[in-house]
């Protein structure tokens, strides 16, 4: 009974995440869930990324957590467009969630949508919201081996940023055994290193990710991936 | 549908939980349910204690995580009763998963059982497991917001221990705004700041825990609170 009431549950969701993925082609939109351990540095991440963005593509940003807009609040004072959703308790942003956010982000004059998921190394995962990349931020503090630990997480994105890079001496970060740990699970994996504190290694990944999103017309029926 | 399976897990797991209560109180054991997001610091934390821990409380560790045995094999190298738990992908421990890790540990020779929970600043707050208190270990580069945006996990334990606090300068870490954060969901919560890397601290966070444990025969029934 319980298995059978989480698969059904699971598969209303991807029926769900299908509409959204057609309703962000639709308006040539690039949506990109952003995932991460809490405090990894996800709205850092955002924020700098928005604010390096080529022209043409205007970013937006749905903030997932169980309570407060401090997220929010802190993009909104940058002048990004922004929705927050507050999950009441729940563990992950769903794609319900996200279809309840989109009437309120001006569809027609964005190209990027950047989905701050709840603070979660493993429950988001597992939920498809529709969107057509995902990223986690692992962060040098968390330590080295996350990878070993969050299969799942580090398996089911397609890139991985990693976030306060400048402290790799002061935490005795291994990368090398950090990327190990990602190959092992996919080795062809994107690996960025940046600090948004200090602002390096940024232009590497705002360039990959602008590379990711197709423009198409707005009435054609797919983007990117 | 859902919410009724639901509350009959939880309802079973409860039951679960009030026999591991009674195993413990049987063999006079003290049990300490350790939560925090990912690489905040609980095996650094439980390590550094069970180093400290006056003669009379001699420590074991039920460790959980999704895969791997890093943790449980940090532990046994520093000659730590330790049974390793891997929930195969499952967000957080739940009762019966300690039931069948004790059979494991030489209880008759412990006073202090230490269970570290899968990181997850969520979803273990959800789940009894039978312990007699359970604790938080925040860090500061993870900032000074969590407790806003985690208020189920930070009004559900009995003390938060904040690690790596020689790193309040580095991170711009508000101690204010965090204790205020905490203070607003239980006003006597306590706090003990901590560095696991210098050693700074601990003694206190150590003094308090072994207050905790009250001596009883083996044949009573309760333990500490």
């Amino acid at each position: 009974m319980k298995v059978q009431v989480v698969k059904a549950i699971l598969a209303s969701n991807d029926e769900v995440a299908q509409e959204n993925r057609a309703a962000f082609d639709a308006n040539g939109i690039l949506a990109l869930n952003v995932m991460a351990s809490p405090g990894a540095g996800k709205t850092s991440l955002i924020l700098a990324t928005s604010q390096r963005l080529p022209a043409h593509l205007r970013p937006a940003v749905i903030e997932g957590d169980l309570a407060s807009s401090i997220d929010a609040d802190t993009l909104a004072a940058h002048h990004i467009p922004v929705v927050q959703i507050n999950t009441g308790g729940n563990c992950h942003l769903d794609a319900p969630m996200i279809r309840s956010a989109m009437p309120h982000l001006p569809l027609a004059d964005i190209e990027l949508l950047m989905v701050e998921n709840v603070g979660n190394l493993v429950c988001p995962a597992n939920f498809a919201l529709g969107t057509h990349l995902s990223i986690v931020v692992a962060s040098v503090p968390e330590g080295h081996d996350k990878p070993y630990k969050y299969p799942g997480m580090f398996s089911a994105v397609d890139a991985v940023v990693l976030n306060k890079a400048d402290l790799k001496e002061v935490f005795e970060f291994d990368l090398d055994f950090f990327r190990r740990g990602i190959e092992m699970l996919k080795p062809s994996m994107p690996l960025f290193e940046v600090s948004c504190r200090t602002g390096a290694g940024l232009d590497a990944w705002v360039h990959w990710l602008a590379t990711q999103y197709q423009p198409v017309a707005p009435a054609a029926a797919s983007v990117a991936q």
